[in-house]
């Protein structure tokens, strides 16, 4: 049954992440995760799964961890609450469940699949579709899981930054998503993305996690993608469908197509960050515009790779 | 300063509009709703107003009549709520914002331009953008405002339907949005779009209008659009950013990038419904793939245009 190698790729997130402040144990924490997160992804194309069910894998694993801006690590909204948006698509046929504006599952991106694989509707909101979790079985842990000191200290710092109307325009604190690509042997391809949103932002905002087309996609046809950064200009310059859009019209190869939306449509637009990306070969692509990127990669037969700064 | 002729189209939903159930008297009210709307949008084009403006004005005017599913007409939930999705774009910059699943402004397409106007976000859910409508002294009807009789009955109708087994899909129901799309005298487009959703949608579904790139699009560089038919599918095939991704990589005019989009894309895919469509030349395209598409239209100089079915 194998027509070809599977590849997958995960980010966690992009943003100023400066070596100053790096320390060597937060470093190997970060690389650790990411390698976790990568592994529970292969996991399952190595065993002949699918990208639908690998990138839900991997997704959840870097949901499970607090070092990153999503599910257990959720940033926190001007009011201190955790508000999540997440989204997952699957190449084959367009299909895709998201959900936003959530807080409840421990898993955010089984909610989105959830919609996607029992409703007839792509995005939802709201009590109700908590209530189609928590029927489905999914776990619903007790609130104070999703508590972390750190998020909890980056909002008192935006809030006071504001105090003295200063803008808190550092990218770290409106950056933070994680989200997966992956091409399984059969050659098709599936994204998942899942996040906290920025840390300061207005109660009820929804950014472009949720949004198919913006910061996650999948088509056979062309590419899975799964972005992170500004999510706003991710939105208005429609940057997954872009990339795709680049791939069917103009010829672009995936790394072409996804290098010129990041480095040009994006960048040139104050919309700082990045994309990891696979077409129907396998063929990945990581860029991004800001100083780093936590990252990992794998093609089948190679050694998995995870990164954070440019190499 | 005129550089241009203005245009304007407008839409107030698509579906199987059969001839046999409307009635000439249901049929002149109809045309009267589309011609006040297309005159509301061409007032503020004739004094030389914006784009911006003139699809506010035109959208506000399909939101106060009951004839349409958007603000007073919306329809109903399974849980017998109404919940509205709007958006506004603007083709100068691609600045855009959007509402989803809100009740209390009697037009959500203002509550979208605030969001746009006066917040960091695009999109916004929930009770805080309500309150930000309030204290900007956006109108707030008391609730049975918005409760129309007619759409009521749909709601127990398809509710009986699925009490039954059957599956109702008929179209009209699932249809039904408005939407205005402008080009000003300075060349300048914009695109806005308003709707109560699915008759007997689940509580919480957002669809395709708070999506950019979807339900709603607007860039000088190509055109503006709105669109009204299958939500979902709208979101899966990214319909409005598709037709601007194909007049700018395949050079594409607005007539031909709408009428593939909606005759091919859409339709093949089980999406129903329609778009309207204007670049900044004032070019219109209005194609629809359903029986029927309420619409109206007007380019400087010529009289206004009103139609329901093909010509």
């Amino acid at each position: 049954m194998t027509k070809q190698p599977y590849a997958l790729a995960i980010h966690g997130g992009a943003g100023t992440i400066l070596k100053s402040t790096m320390t060597p144990e937060k470093e190997a924490a970060y690389e650790e995760a990411l390698r976790h997160a990568v592994a529970a992804g292969e996991t399952v194309l190595q065993a002949g799964g699918s990208a639908l069910d690998a990138v839900t894998a991997s997704v959840c694993a870097l949901e499970d961890e607090p070092l990153f801006n999503a599910g257990r690590g959720a940033v926190f909204t001007t009011a201190g609450k955790q508000e999540m948006d997440a989204a997952i698509m699957d190449g084959r046929n367009r299909d895709t469940g998201t959900v936003a504006g959530i807080f409840g599952p421990k898993n955010p991106v089984k909610l989105a699949r959830l919609v996607m694989e029992t409703t007839p509707h792509v995005c939802m909101i709201g009590e109700h579709v908590l209530e189609l979790g928590r029927a489905a079985g999914l776990e619903f842990p007790d609130a104070d899981y999703f508590f972390t000191q750190a998020r909890w200290d980056a909002l008192q710092d935006t809030l006071a930054m504001r105090e003295k109307g200063e803008d808190d325009d550092d990218p770290a604190r409106r950056h933070g998503t994680v989200g997966a690509v992956a091409c399984d042997r059969m050659g098709n391809v599936a994204a998942a993305t899942s996040t906290g949103g920025w840390t300061g932002k207005l109660p009820g905002r929804v950014g472009d996690t949720p949004m198919p087309g913006a910061g996650n996609f999948a088509d056979n046809a062309t590419c899975a993608v799964s972005g992170t950064g500004h999510g706003e200009i991710f939105i208005r310059w429609t940057a997954g469908a872009e990339i795709a859009a680049r791939m069917r019209h103009l010829g672009e190869t995936v790394v072409e197509a996804a290098e010129h939306v990041v480095m040009k449509d994006l960048k040139d637009n104050d919309g700082s960050g990045g994309v990891i990306a696979v077409d129907a070969r396998g063929n990945l692509a990581l860029p991004f515009n800001s100083e780093g990127m936590y990252r990992g990669w794998v093609r089948e037969g190679d050694q998995p790779k995870v990164a954070i700064y440019r190499d």
